[in-house]
């Protein structure tokens, strides 16, 4: 991720709950138009993957995030910067395997799902805010970064956190990503 | 409109244009899942409605306003401080006619639509922002004041500015709204 110029330097923001209830209402439309969870979830990823990929010049261009050297680095950004600026929380990271591809970000509470006490009845293999995970992916292809992002808890199906996984998909450059202080 | 306590001292805010390129997706659902323009708009309404009555218990808490005693402190309230504090904005009031219950609030620039240039193909007669209407109009019936709420001019129409008229149902209670100072 480079530092682009900031293209736009007011930092507009609106209240959380007017979107979360909006979120609520397309799910809900999903949920009419689609009779398999599975359908739902994959459009909400779709639907995520396009507003990621409209979303990640903006984050650029405000969060003026430096130059990252390793997945582990661009995972800390996304929790700690892009959380931050779009969802007003910081997911804590952690890293799942050797090869340092895999991370998971925990999150104690979800403000997508606020409002929503448990899932719709026969509703229970919905994620219902897979649309963050589209965004997420759609996000990093972007910035060339192709990655796996899905649920792996959600506290809307009884776990004790909502936990996103990432998986970058390329092998790391190791010359790309070399420190260079 | 009373004062109630503040339920919930916290002001979250995110980031706009979350809401906008989630709203937008969820416009063009509703363009999938209806054929005619008017029932997406009527579509939009309804949703809006049932946003409007779940926000506003919160929006008196956080707002903490006064008392009003005329549908034009009303209309002011809406524009000055609901419109700032969900949009960011703050349209212009005017009243339309001699027995003050029917409004405008004129939008120089309507933030849901920011990433908008046209509307759709075919899709003329489309309300884009529709869902602001229904949310003014839920919020308004759950404080007993049963509105019409509606586009009379939008910008991605052609129009030089956005304007949503708001005509108040009841007669005016000259007991009820007089001056109490």
């Amino acid at each position: 991720m480079s530092r682009p110029a900031s293209r736009r330097p007011e930092y507009h923001k609106i209240n959380k709950d007017l979107f979360v209830l909006t979120y609520g209402a397309l799910v809900a439309q999903l949920c009419k138009d689609y009779e398999k969870d599975e359908d739902v979830n994959k459009y909400l990823d779709k639907m995520g993957y396009g507003i990621g990929t409209r979303l990640v010049e903006d984050f650029l261009a405000r969060s003026c995030v430096r130059r990252c050297h390793s997945y582990s680095e661009i995972a800390d950004i996304i929790a700690q910067v892009a959380f931050k600026m779009y969802l007003g929380i910081t997911p804590t990271v952690t890293c799942n395997n050797s090869s340092r591809n895999e991370f998971s970000l925990i999150l104690d509470k979800n403000p997508m799902a606020e409002f929503v006490e448990e899932l719709p009845a026969g509703r229970s293999s919905l994620c219902y805010c897979n649309l963050l995970c589209g965004i997420i992916r759609g996000a990093l292809e972007m910035v060339h970064l192709p990655a796996d992002v899905t649920f792996l808890q959600d506290r809307l199906k009884g776990d004790s956190v909502t936990e996103i996984g990432i998986t970058f998909l390329k092998k790391q450059d190791e010359k790309k990503y070399r420190q260079k202080k």
